[in-house]
């Protein structure tokens, strides 16, 4: 377990246990900056790809396991503070009932529009005004399976550094480029260079299947309940709608994401 | 607003708001074979659907809505009970801060397996184990969208009466074909008739792309964490895998049900 002897916090009102709580709440997230990774396969998914945990919060009824021994010596060296605690507060912390044994707070990271590198991938996700926190991480985890080089949020957005967009990203907030920004200003961004915008929409649209798709090629999904705004849509180089053979008349945002975004990657992979 | 005067009740004890506040939890779901349906939307997709409830309960805040008093007349004409009450007790009775104006409870229907009528749809969602309620209303959603006869859950699977898997599906738990059962159960019956199993596996698998598929087709998809049991993998007559081009190995479950459902149902059009 390293060389660094945690401290033991058994109280709800410890300041430390406060404190993480309270990430729980977007205010309380914006204002520190930190956000909370629950669970040691996600914070080995972080550890991974270089992002070491600020505090680190420690099940005293934890099984030991190699992953978690390494993750406390990265964490103690990189000068984290190491608690730890009961299972009830932890459940006090997180919300949940059956906790995971540890959980981690980490810096928010930068998610301005300028941090994506578009050639770095043919394929982009956009999400415009998406309210849900788990959609928002599902389109992070199918950004990774497709293969896309992250996903832009526009608009109001649920927070990407919320603990269920977290846990729905399956680490892919770790791997993923990621954006938050306003239609004002990802519109010039985008036509500032090399880009095809394709918006899912029911409007003068041609079959998600018949479209001629190119890379960089960025994929955008409206809103849960209201669908893109119709200047959006008029903006984008192509509207493709997806069969609705039902009552409804949309699909769940990521799901409609990720089926453009898988026939897409097979277009520009056929070439055709 | 009918002919019929609601009863009032504004105290937390009130045995209906019990009863409502009960239907929450699975176990008493179970019980009492009846659930609960938020929203004047979903509410209004029932009534279409033929489904009453049998109990509504009215926030005494609502605003008047043509559709609102439909639900009412045909409510109270079909001799459900109609309660008015307070903003704190719908709340209370939902578990949300801000709930809906109008609830409903209705009987949970019967979803063995014997009501799927295979030959009703080219395609059919088969989810094994799965655990979230929102991905399970999800997979009904899609199936409704892609023209899929319905939805079978094979194994220990969330609840789909829970309000969260009702609200996920958009209102498809009243129009799509709805099964739960166990693997020993379905297999048989898959194989009573013409039936194609295509099972989302890494294991062994041909492209999604690549596979020829045949009406009427079951797509199944694995437990969230674990994917599907090898023997059932075995048990198909296709695997096929989705690219997985990132860190992970895996796609959220309903998203993968849904690229691979579009997939087959853009071939089973075409006829390649």
């Amino acid at each position: 377990m390293g060389h660094t002897e945690p401290r033991h916090i058994t109280g709800f009102s410890n300041p430390s246990v406060k404190y993480l709580r309270s990430l729980r709440d977007k205010k309380h997230r914006k204002r520190s900056g930190q956000f909370l990774v629950e669970g040691l396969r996600l914070l080995t998914d972080a550890r991974r790809n270089g992002f070491i945990p600020k505090i680190v919060a420690l099940s005293e009824t934890r099984e030991p396991h190699p992953l978690l021994s390494e993750l406390i010596d990265t964490s103690a060296a990189a000068g984290a503070d190491i608690i730890t605690t009961t299972p009830d507060i932890l459940a006090r912390i997180t919300g949940k009932n059956n906790p995971q044994a540890v959980i981690g707070a980490f810096d928010c990271f930068d998610i301005s529009l300028a941090n994506i590198e578009r050639s770095s991938s043919p394929i982009w996700l956009v999400a415009q005004a998406m309210r849900d926190p788990g959609n928002l991480g599902t389109m992070l985890r199918t950004a990774d399976g497709v293969g896309a080089g992250g996903l832009i949020l526009i608009d109001d957005s649920a927070d990407p550094f919320s603990a269920e967009a977290v846990r729905a990203s399956m680490g892919a907030i770790f791997t993923k480029q990621l954006a938050q920004t306003r239609w004002e200003e990802f519109l010039p961004w985008l036509r500032s260079s090399d880009a095809q915008l394709v918006a899912a929409s029911l409007r003068d649209s041609v079959s998600y299947r018949d479209a001629a798709y190119s890379a960089p090629c960025f994929i955008m999904v409206g809103n849960e309940s209201q669908g893109l705004p119709e200047s959006y849509e008029d903006a984008a180089d192509i509207r493709v709608r997806l069969p609705m053979h039902g009552a409804a008349d949309s699909l769940n945002a990521s799901v409609a994401g990720a089926v453009l975004a898988y026939e897409v990657l097979a277009r520009l992979e056929s070439g055709t």
